[in-house]
């Protein structure tokens, strides 16, 4: 029993449903009566009215739960993702549009029988991995309202760690579906690029965008990835699903960079919660392997450095050329920064980016995952106020090269400071290892123990009633 | 018997060896005699000193030939290849260098008992489909002097076409190895995307370029495929050889345009030659599908009126924009067009790419090959100097689409004008099928009968003799 009443997991739902405990109409209710407790607007950029959502839990009732994997789940939309008739504002008032139609990943959800809640508030256009960039205000991190409660889909994160839905949605191109997990304790998943169509998203890097989950628990994440992805022949960007082999859980060689290129910013519990998670690796069969970690950070480096920020300034530049009181200073300056960048060196960078992935690939050939923080530190709102671009950065250090290498992520908890506020670990895999990474890292997180988000309802007890 | 006695075609030769009927030694000094006696200096930028290549044909005699697949077999290297020691000029004598190291195809090569003989001729930086552009002259159509050879491997495919190597090395990045194959009567191959390594190949389009074969068979090309292609570690584009379905050749379904999209500029007896290689499939069993060709005409387009000029320019725009007397004003306006572009054009032009291979993508799924001319129409040398721009895009129509939309494609003769001229045709299959095209193109070869290149030599006896 956790401090707002029983678990929305996944898993817990259904079998309150099966078990006839429960109906969708009721957890409907709970679930507005949840958000109302829990107090904190700026999560929610729209929250469909209560009316309307009962009125679909209730619809959902005349319908058979058998063909319906994810019947009667309430779940969150980040607000760069279509719902059809709500509008899209990617957290910028004045950009807003209402879709006809809602994005494939909505609909898919939907047509399994999950029921949208509401939509959530995002680092603008995407931009950013603090979730302060944001005119709708800042989300409260559960854990301590003077941290950031990361970004850029921090309503989504917040939303799933407060227990108000069962899942949400993100994005996730630089980071964005990974810190807000690291920074809530709860679960990120970033599927393979293309694995989840990306038609109906508002693009930020449409070459690497992906849309995410995030969950309380990894057998969650896997469950709504299954639902979720799938070739779209509407989305370009969309891939088939390659099936791929897997490595042997018992002796997974996981590779780590050596000490010298980890930085944690001075953190030393963030840091040592890191070392424990590695321990509990070996003390699980897997073997430690040190690898260069230099072509990662490169990479990282291209992301902001690079002419991929042409992409986010052929996504909404011309719109943030236009005098709006709602644009974020720094998202517009980061943004419009492709303006000034020739086709020349997008090519050039191209060819530094295959070089780049060939070394990774490299490293690859040693190791089965990669074992990283998924964040070096968390900042407080202050210190992300007064450094915005510096310290937006630091923390990207071990995400921001995953889709431009093509590697499948992730982002688990890995504990506590002393201060209170929670680490993550993400374990990253090449392309299409998403379903294994979701079974590693419940083995993982089954290991860690402890509460899931801010619920205060132990792990434990959510796998032992669902085993 | 041909003009220039006895074929040189692998399979010939390699039987002739075995037979103990000739030597390296013995081959390689006709070789010599033949290229004096065919006495087209524009062929060749570079030949390799007779004693030099006697010494290596020697050598090669000391060895086992049971383990070199290529025992004794001439062949030329187009001038944008490097060659360790020779000159790579890629048609600009201001440009050239000496690399120590040869390019990885040709490491391969002659790992494998091949022989190269010299460098050839091109359009100037590979830029070009007419084989006119270059300061070393121009290579003689062996069928009609008045007429261009088809470029950019000018030399590459007049000196097969000749008689005077066995196979020799071009590249393809828009057609360049294809349109010299059906201007000479010959076979070229455009293997898939990173299956050829191109380390050590002048870059003209990097993320496109493509090693290509010219030979007298198919089943030499298949055979220079598969000594010269493989995985590079050290090329960042070259790809791990994925194992495709092959389709059924007794029920192939042919693609080809309606005829609104079909243009042969006014040269009927091209029509002529197309329409009855249709036929001929249809008697092998084949079933004609119309497809909706715009998707591809417009990816041709993109070729050199999209971004992918800035990656010319990336490649040679600084040597370009010296002043230097060999280079050739129309090459240089070309490649210089990417210094106009801008980094958002890029990607917008990326993702319009992405759009249209998922049309492209769509029409495959109705179809097993693509059958097209290889080109519509042929030009004089004075039609091309005067239209210098517009003729050369003419010739691309039906090539220009094939490494953006990342095919595998086989130029084959479909044979000849009134006045003389050959003409040929294309077949294109996604990635990984070039094994499968080079049977295909051979069955197809067979049955168009006639002699091989311009040298008089019966493909009947060649295959009579070679089962």
């Amino acid at each position: 029993m956790g401090m707002n009443g029983e678990s929305l997991d996944v898993r817990s739902l259904l079998r309150a449903y099966r078990n006839g405990e429960t109906t969708p109409a009721a957890i409907v209710a709970q679930v507005y009566e949840r958000i109302e407790r829990y107090a904190d607007p700026a999560i929610w950029i729209y929250l469909a009215p209560l009316a309307e959502t009962l009125a679909r839990a209730k619809a959902l009732q005349e319908q058979e739960p058998a063909g319906l994997p994810l019947y009667g789940i309430p779940f969150a939309v980040k607000d760069n993702i279509d719902w059809a008739g709500v509008p899209t504002t990617a957290a910028c008032p004045e950009f807003a549009y209402v879709p006809a139609r809602s994005a494939t990943v909505v609909e898919k959800l939907c047509a399994a029988g999950a029921i949208p809640i509401g939509k959530t508030n995002l680092d603008q256009f995407a931009t950013g991995l603090v979730g302060t960039r944001s005119p709708y205000g800042v989300c409260r991190n559960p854990f301590d309202p003077t941290y950031i409660p990361g970004g850029s889909s921090a309503g989504s994160g917040a939303a799933v760690a407060a227990g108000l839905v069962s899942f949400a949605l993100g994005t996730d191109t630089a980071g964005s579906g990974r810190v807000p997990a690291a920074f809530t304790n709860i679960v990120g998943l970033k599927p393979t690029k293309g694995y989840l169509s990306t038609q109906g998203v508002v693009p930020a890097v449409r070459s690497l965008d992906c849309v995410s989950i995030f969950a309380l628990t990894c057998a969650d994440a896997a469950r709504v990835l299954h639902v979720a992805g799938g070739f779209d022949p509407e989305d370009p960007f969309s891939r088939i699903l390659s099936s791929v082999p897997v490595p042997e859980i018992q002796s997974l060689r996981i590779g780590v960079p050596d000490r010298a290129d980890l930085d944690f910013f001075g953190n030393v519990d963030a840091e040592k919660n890191y070392q424990a998670a590695l321990a509990q690796w070996v003390a699980m069969g897997g073997e430690i392997i040190e690898i260069d970690f230099k072509p990662f950070a490169q990479t990282a480096r291209m992301l902001y450095e690079g002419s991929w920020v042409a992409e986010r300034t052929a996504a909404v530049g011309q719109f943030l050329e236009q005098d709006h009181p709602s644009i974020d200073p720094v998202v517009q300056q980061i943004i419009l920064g492709g303006n000034q960048m020739d086709a020349i060196t997008v090519f050039q960078d191209f060819y530094r980016l295959m070089a780049l992935k060939r070394q990774a690939e490299q490293q690859w050939a040693e190791i089965d995952i990669l074992a990283l923080p998924t964040t070096g530190t968390i900042y407080t709102l202050a210190e992300v106020q007064a450094e915005p671009f510096v310290l937006n950065r630091n923390l990207g250090l071990y995400t921001n090269f995953v889709n431009l290498l093509d590697l499948s992520a992730i982002a688990v908890p890995s504990g506590f400071q002393t201060n209170g506020l929670p680490t993550g670990i993400t374990f990253m895999a090449p392309a299409w290892q998403d379903a294994f990474l979701c079974q590693l890292g419940g083995l993982f997180h089954a290991k860690l123990g402890g509460t899931v988000g801010a619920t205060g309802i132990p792990l434990a007890a959510i796998e032992a009633t669902n085993p």
